[in-house]
């Protein structure tokens, strides 16, 4: 049997015009993207995702929480599937990159391997996943497929006014049939995704891609602060239990605690909603949501315990009562060793310069992880801007990312 | 001629029947009430407003810009009229005394002098001023009576999208023709109104009622911080430029300022807004309204200057850019010494006990008071609550207050 070509590589003229065609559905003015999953813009691109599939020649597969697939089919009916992806949705007015690039360099690997006529070992899917980016549930998709979402997820989501349910529905997507969409373990050989850093350790290292070893975890929180609606102009600064106060206080506080004492600690609070919201009342009510990730499971855990005692001191100086509510909790994930050192090997063949780093962010590949070895690479971004339309990766680092997963599929599955 | 029967109290059943009915309209759970101007409970209140007036017998008037009034006319149809009243609408979710009590005692004045024959020098009317709280447009209804209000002001208000206009024609007001609201100062002998004390003092000190010889300056600004969306977990702290954070730094510094160099203002912001509003993203900007008050003209200058410069301290320490705009500036008001001493006349014959107070908050009487001679009393707020269902005033000092009303309006018209 012939060697496997290792050095194949990818089309990049192709993928360049699909980068940019993709680009144009939910295209925002200042050059970025909204394509919030379950909405028209997302349903868009899965089309548009689908007819590049079949073009292709592989096969459409989707499932029961909406992931969508071009699959090329090994001749040995009963092999394992080598998945490899990332997501199409985004953030409001996100970047073009975020997810996008994974799922078509994906796609090109698959192309790329047919064209050249390779009989893989394994099946090969070229995946996009439901909401990635949590518009409705953080990492929705993925988690499907390693079963982790049932109807009374739904039911039970923050969106507990139906509109989730709505959503899924004109998207095609039954909440009570989602728990098919559950993969058989035995079946998946592994997970790859290629991801753009969202960071500057790259950029700022020079380096031309990333080798992930750990994805962080990641705690979100609500935090409800209580107080009394009193007349703006008449109650004294004394008088007043003012919620808004409360929780401004705690954002400022949160801040400097992480900084101060978790280094390797992050904490957001994207959102802060008062009532009841008119001027000449002071606020009764105040609610937030914060979230916080760490590499470490235990000093996770630390961080969650000095942050809800935070809210409680907030809550205690503005004589003020607090509600916390654990809202999400995903333990750091360890990527896998084997998937690692096929990635390092394939960047030594190809002469790239790279680097081990930790993400960050959270992906799909941290959820397929507790299914079967994930392995992911990242991209360098410029100035590390992302979830921002100024987000940017050099194509040239693009084609070297590309081309090493393809090399990485080869060594794995030809 | 007879003497006047200074005498003459209010029919306190039929007021309480009337304060209890009208509670009813926009009734909330947990026994607060929400009437917010131009919505179906404030058309709800006029109405039976317009049917209590049309049961008593007097004339039904409304105007241009909504106010509905109550008139008992004068034999001398070339009198100058004397106004009093309050408003009917609320804060969302307020109490039941806020305005109500002012316009059903206004009227119940108006009904016992017809009850009791009297015929007054002065036209007589008992008003409700639209929109007194600024849910669309603050002190709408009195800005309207004095000639303050034009259809570009409708246009320019925050409710850009229309919103205001529309209101305003359901409610049967055309903003083209507001200006017809205007009357004539000539025609007015001066207006009085009952209103709540809405802070401690008068219950604190043991008095009965309040003749208010101030009433406060505000000014309201918006305020927007800009700094740069980013990701939320791989963005360092040192790289943030996080809106958010701003805003609530600068919440936390205008209490403190406040509090410590302007003991006798205050200021309040009610209501916070951050975009892009992802728990994973860092707000890129973040909008809060702030008001602040002070009985001097000078001082509240002063508190405005200092608030912007800590809109640009908190800035420039979050490395964020700042937008300020004044939307609202009210000077302080000097009630009339004349009907301070008509006040303090009926109090000392009633055996009243009385007290002078500056008011806090924002009253038609203010705007009023730019026409024609303006007065007030206020009655005493069982701890200070106000803007909450759990706003109370003892009957006792509702009926105290209405019979140094009346006693008042025959003083100077019969």
């Amino acid at each position: 049997m012939a060697q496997p070509n290792l050095e194949l590589t990818i089309n990049s003229e192709r993928l360049r015009a699909d980068f940019d065609a993709l680009a144009e559905i939910g295209a925002t003015m200042g050059g970025g993207v909204s394509r919030l999953a379950l909405s028209n813009e997302d349903l868009a691109a899965r089309s548009w995702f689908a007819d590049r599939i079949e073009e292709a020649g592989l096969l459409v597969k989707d499932d029961e929480v909406g992931n969508l697939s071009g699959v090329l089919s090994s001749d040995d009916a009963d092999a394992k599937t080598l998945m490899m992806g990332s997501h199409l949705d985004t953030v409001p007015n996100g970047g073009r990159y975020d997810g996008a690039i994974g799922v078509l360099i994906a796609l090109e690997c698959l192309r790329r391997v047919k064209e050249a006529g390779i009989k893989p070992k394994s099946h090969l899917e070229a995946i996009n996943f439901t909401d990635e980016e949590g518009t409705w549930k953080s990492l929705l998709g993925s988690n499907g497929v390693i079963g982790k979402i049932s109807a009374d997820d739904i039911s039970d989501s923050i969106h507990a006014n139906g509109a989730f349910r709505a959503a899924l529905f004109r998207a095609g997507i039954q909440p009570a049939e989602i728990y098919r969409a559950r993969r058989d373990p035995e079946t998946i050989l592994g997970y790859l995704e290629v991801h753009i850093e969202q960071g500057k350790r790259l950029h700022e290292c020079g380096h031309e891609l990333g080798i992930v070893d750990w994805i962080v975890g990641r705690t979100t929180y609500d935090v409800t602060f209580f107080g009394e609606a009193a007349h703006a102009g008449t109650t004294t600064a004394e008088e007043r239990r003012d919620a808004l106060q409360g929780a401004a206080a705690f954002i400022i506080s949160a801040h400097k605690l992480i900084t101060q004492e978790f280094p390797r600690g992050v904490v957001n609070c994207g959102h802060v909603s008062a009532k009841p919201e008119s001027y000449n009342v002071v606020p009764s009510e105040a609610s937030l949501r914060m979230e916080f990730r760490h590499p470490e499971a235990d000093t996770l855990q630390d961080m969650e315990a000095r942050l809800i005692r935070l809210t409680q001191d907030c809550a205690r100086d503005y004589r003020l009562s607090v509600g916390t509510q654990r809202v999400l909790h995903r333990e750091p994930e360890q990527m896998s060793p084997e998937f690692v050192r096929e990635f390092e090997r394939a960047c030594r063949a190809a002469n790239v310069r790279c680097m081990s780093v930790a993400s960050y962010s959270g992906h799909n590949a941290q959820i397929m992880n507790q299914m079967a070895p994930a392995g992911m690479i990242f991209l360098p971004s410029v100035d590390g801007i992302s979830h921002n339309p100024k987000e940017y990766t050099e194509w040239r680092h693009v084609e070297i990312g590309a081309n090493v997963l393809l090399r990485t599929v080869l060594q794995l599955t030809a």
